[in-house]
């Protein structure tokens, strides 16, 4: 035996204990992940974009209750990798066909008898991973105490950042340096929300959007949050270190599982450009393929609804005056003489749903008591009529959408979800609206923890079991899910259009973070399309919206979301029937999206192109600077010419002094055509794009810059 | 005016600044009770019997939420008193007509603006007093963070008590001093009870049963547990102070409350003898009458089960060796052949029903693990066949009794509630034992919170819906809720006789104690009538019941409870079927009951008539000393002339060394009669008096020493 032997069978025996001492690799185009064990057998990855470190090594891990040391330790037993190019189709979506291609790294560890797999899936635009625990001998039923997944940053990035609170996402956007990251004040002064639970001053929610000094744009987010706690992020200030922390129970536990189980996806997108943040399909390829077999129920809508005039004051949820009175406040919103005049506008304008809160009895006591019991889900106010209503809507062609406000009784909700979605399907309802303003019961839970994670999950399996589409508020932020479950087409879990009604509302630059962060997990019902923007809250003046009405158009463009609400009074669209026009006419499905221009806290300008149609929409919006975005339609089809309406802010438009100020100009355009947007302060622009008749090719001219 | 007259003004002045100086009382025969304000405004009762004092001035009160000092600084503002004097008939009882006389006293009292009522119930053997918050403009929701009641007992008295544990009643009795009480070490060492949760290790359970050193007998307890935390007690060892010590939620809340409302009333039964206590009937008269109208479905039954022989280790409650797994272990106790068997012998024997355990699936991933969807409550294993054996048994005249173990699961029965009892409608059950072994999930909740307290209330609710008779298993102890829920037969919320099966077992003292404790608040489901009482556990021979035979018998008398098991197997009855006789013949519902000798955790002779019949029925039991009772027979009908049968230990007997010993004796006796009953150690008496036909009246001879 030569020394060169046993100096490789040294090694060989050294490698053996100490698991591989070499990094495992996979790259997809440019994105490289890298794996290695640390000396203390502690499992790190790292993500590169070309040369360039994006997240340096970084650890993985856990803390389990049946091991506290579940970090460290280990050596890697195996790999393998593998390679997938697929595509499939959503049911709706921004697009109608999906790419679905990644190099996968499956690591095979163990730590004494204790296994743990980490799969790497890495995208030309991102790397996503998890932990998947399988089944083992040593390990059943078991709790996790503390996920130790790390994020080391390369420096001091421009953060796009909200509080990681265990309860809400409705909190307006910081941008700062990491370093700057301290949440203490803005929770204390956001006492518009509700319910704020912010135990760790350094804590972030995701999707975190980030911009490095290099200009590169990083989002970290989670995709598939299954059986398990929402992810936050403990930000270290000092080098820029980002620590997984997720949400904890009434005993302070984070998750209880059972092998074999998976943790969901902790993904990382990266980009030089920050249109791909916003194009990325990574978070939805993640995701499992749909659970619903027969889908022709799920159809993207727009709506109007008696919603906003209870935001604004004019009229309340509750019929009663209080609690202890039962007779008629004479201010209840929701009355069938009302009801009926948004089916009718509803009717005369092609809009398919009518939403109506303040419908079921529970109103007079229904928030802030943290109680059960506060709503049945099927008893209607005596003004408001069931039967009568579902028989007006239908015979207009429209159909109301059901809301069920659980106040944050989760317990409650469940007991009665039979019967809430029985009621439903008997009158005809497509949809519902949930609700849960207030602290979670069962008592200790929070909205963002485990338990309500699985809530989420059966209230969407019984939505689908009894074929209704579900709009969630105040859920968790979504993570793809609406892959799996088409029925579940949007959420709130953000600071939407509300917060200008009856708060201080929402800064110009709001709508040009929310797709960089909020949106990058599923759809927002941001409820837009506010054309009276400012002087509607009779109680307080100085409430108003923060954009103009051209932006307010432009938002159902770069706002997606299948599931869209004209949010203001019929009387005020009949004020500017012509601006209206656009909302008719927006679809809310998409063949194809083209994002034209992003950038975070800026703008962004995004092209959609309408589902079987040859027609394209197009949004541009911006903050509190005006600007002129260059617009090429180079999207177009080569041979074809276009009609194009575009919607923008006058001339001496501003979302402060003069918001309702717009032009509605047409001109034929074709791909060749460069357009040149002018948006005003918090204004934007929406234009219509369809394929010009031969008459509109006669009469209307060409765009002229 | 007159110097009288100023002097008067003043102390009218200073009564109307400091409300009454004066005490006001209520008296119900020996039984008095007297309220006043200490010079703090404290409100505070006391309690005497004749002149002698029971309960010093006492404390009163609460810290809220909204008011932290809600127990001092209170004035009088009025005060009424009332006198009942009324009957009512039960549905099922251990008698058919209670009589329900008390004095009222209501004290009306505010602070600051806040009001608070306190009503004292003066009953001829005790007190009861409740809080009501009446509806008030400064408190509407509230939260309960304490509730200071304070019992000042006047000496150290002996107290025979378990630990105030939040999720369980399952500890021996401890008989000590109130000066000696600390549960650490009971609450340490009893590894057999699952889930123990004792923080306070001077906090002992109610009914909390006391007799003083001049002879005295008191019960401290609570009546209409109904929306609030369950009461335990804090023993103060010096001074013998008893204070209220609510059950917390997971965030330390004790009591979630909406004005108007109440809490349930604190009782302090006394009597010089002991035999009073157990015949009082306070607790049930401080209840709602029936809310249930129609109650020919509710039904006092016997019941034999597939049950034992799961907890002795012959069978077990899964299908398959464990959850991974699915090929049957062959040691399934609930098949159809053995159900059959049990049917077979229960229609033979005039039992109408068969309890099921372990019918359905989940079983062998059930326990332990704090987790949700361990069963669905419909699901049979493949080897149980609903249909046919509802068919079956209701060929012989016999139903199944449902099982439904949710592992602590609340909310995931509440999930499942209309399910499962749709189910048992359908299949003919018409009754259910349900189940919560394991921490309860909303996690942090715990058994005996008010939570929980509302969850059983649901499911009884529920039950109630369906017509369906329930026996609950580790709920908090009762508080007489049968007599407003008469579908609520029994709880388990004790240990049971299943503590022979698998633990260390029951003393044989412990049935002589548990009337004056966990019976004190409703019916007890102790499933008696083991024949085999030893050597049934063939991993651990040492496990054993610690009483004869005999008492076995004996208890179906002492021990009441409208549902009652035949515990044991068929094939260990078939051993001794003349002592069967007696559990064959034993009633189950009363028209009358006498206390004939009671001394807690000694002795115990009670003799019950039939419902509807002038058949008596007597059962004597003793501790682990022998005895002889002297029992007189005056409750019999002067004019009538009974043939006994006696079922008694054999002169040779005692509950170690030779329990399955005993004796049948048949005579005739009559009113005038004096019995000697003759009791083993560990041993019983049980007794058959049917009144004699002329025919036994010339063939059977009359009593003799």
């Amino acid at each position: 035996m030569t020394i060169r032997k046993i100096c490789l069978g040294l090694l060989l025996l050294f490698a053996a204990q100490h698991g591989y001492a070499q990094e495992l690799t996979a790259q997809q185009d440019r994105v490289k992940l890298t794996f290695a064990l640390d000396n203390n057998g502690t499992p790190q990855y790292a993500v590169y974009l070309g040369t360039q470190a994006i997240v340096k090594p970084s650890e993985l891990g856990f803390v389990l209750q049946e091991d506290s040391t579940f970090y460290r330790g280990f050596t890697v037993t195996g790999h393998e990798t593998k390679a997938v190019d697929e595509r499939w189709k959503p049911v709706w979506g921004e697009v109608n066909s999906i790419r679905n291609q990644y190099q996968e790294l499956t690591v095979h560890l163990q730590q004494g008898q204790r296994l743990l797999n980490i799969v790497f899936r890495v995208f030309a635009d991102g790397v996503g991973f998890r932990y998947e625990f399988p089944e083992q001998p040593l390990l059943n039923y078991f709790v996790v105490k503390e996920e130790r997944t790390a994020f080391r940053l390369t420096g001091d990035h421009t953060a796009f950042w909200i509080p990681g609170d265990y309860d809400t996402n409705e909190y307006e956007y910081t941008t700062s340096k990491l370093s700057a990251i301290n949440n203490r004040d803005i929770v204390a002064s956001s006492t518009a929300i509700a319910v704020r639970v912010a135990p760790d001053e350094q804590a972030v929610q995701t999707p975190l959007m980030l911009k490095t000094g290099d200009g590169l744009y990083i989002n970290i987010h989670e995709a598939a949050l299954v059986n398990y706690s929402a992810m936050q992020l403990h930000v270290n200030r000092e080098n820029y270190t980002l620590t997984s922390s997720l949400v904890p129970d009434p005993v302070g536990n984070l998750a209880y599982l059972h092998t074999p189980c998976t943790t969901p996806w902790r993904t990382i997108l990266v980009s030089d450009k920050a249109a791909d943040i916003l194009s990325s399909k990574t978070i939805l390829n993640l995701n499992e393929p749909s659970a619903i077999a027969q889908t022709d129920w799920i159809k993207p809508m727009k709506y109007v609804g008696v919603w906003w005039e209870m935001q604004t004051g004019k009229s309340t949820w509750s019929y009663a005056e209080d609690a202890r009175h039962h007779t008629p406040s004479g201010k209840h919103g929701a009355t069938t003489d009302n009801v009926k005049r948004y089916i009718d506008f509803a009717a005369a304008n092609h809009i398919p749903g009518v939403l109506v809160e303040g419908w079921n009895t529970g109103w007079e006591d229904w928030f802030g008591n943290w109680k059960e019991n506060v709503f049945d889900y099927v008893t209607p106010y005596p003004d408001f009529d069931v039967k009568g209503l579902q028989a007006y809507a239908a015979g207009k062609g429209v159909q109301l959408i059901m809301h069920n406000e659980t106040s944050g009784a989760a317990t409650d909700y469940e007991r009665q979800l039979d019967t809430a979605y029985r009621f439903m399907k008997q009158f005809g309802y497509p949809a519902v609206k949930t609700g849960y303003v207030g602290k979670i019961i069962p008592r200790g839970e929070h909205h963002d923890g485990q338990w309500m994670v699985n809530h989420y999950q059966r209230v969407t399996t019984k939505a689908a079991e009894y074929q209704v589409m579900m709009d969630t508020h105040e859920p968790m932020r979504p993570t793809g899910l609406h892959r799996t479950w088409p029925n579940w087409m949007a959420s709130e879990a953000g600071r939407g259009n509300e917060y200008n009604a009856f708060a201080n509302g929402n800064k110009p630059e709001h709508e040009t973070i929310l797709p960089f962060t909020r949106l990058i997990g599923g759809p927002m019902d941001y409820t837009p399309g506010i054309f009276k923007l400012s002087g509607y809250n009779a109680a307080d003046t100085s409430k108003r919206v923060h954009t103009t009405l051209a932006k307010q158009l432009a938002l159902y463009v770069t706002l997606y979301s299948p599931l869209q609400m004209a949010a203001d009074f019929p009387e005020n669209y009949a004020r500017y029937p012509d601006a209206f026009q656009f909302i008719r006419d927006v679809p809310v499905d998409w063949d194809d999206t083209r994002i034209l221009a992003a950038e975070p806290g800026d703008y962004i300008s995004i092209a959609r192109k309408e589902k079987g149609s040859d027609s394209w929409y197009l949004g541009a919006i911006t903050d509190e600077n005006s600007r002129t975005l260059e617009t090429s339609l180079s999207f177009l089809d080569a041979g074809k010419r276009y009609l194009v309406t575009l919607y923008g802010d006058a001339a001496n438009a501003d979302w402060y002094g003069n918001p309702e100020a717009y032009t509605i100009r047409t001109f034929i355009a074709d791909y060749k055509t460069t357009l040149q947007l002018r948006l005003a302060s918090g204004g934007g622009a929406a234009l219509s794009i369809v394929p010009a008749t031969p008459e509109q090719l006669k009469k209307v001219k060409p765009y002229r810059r």
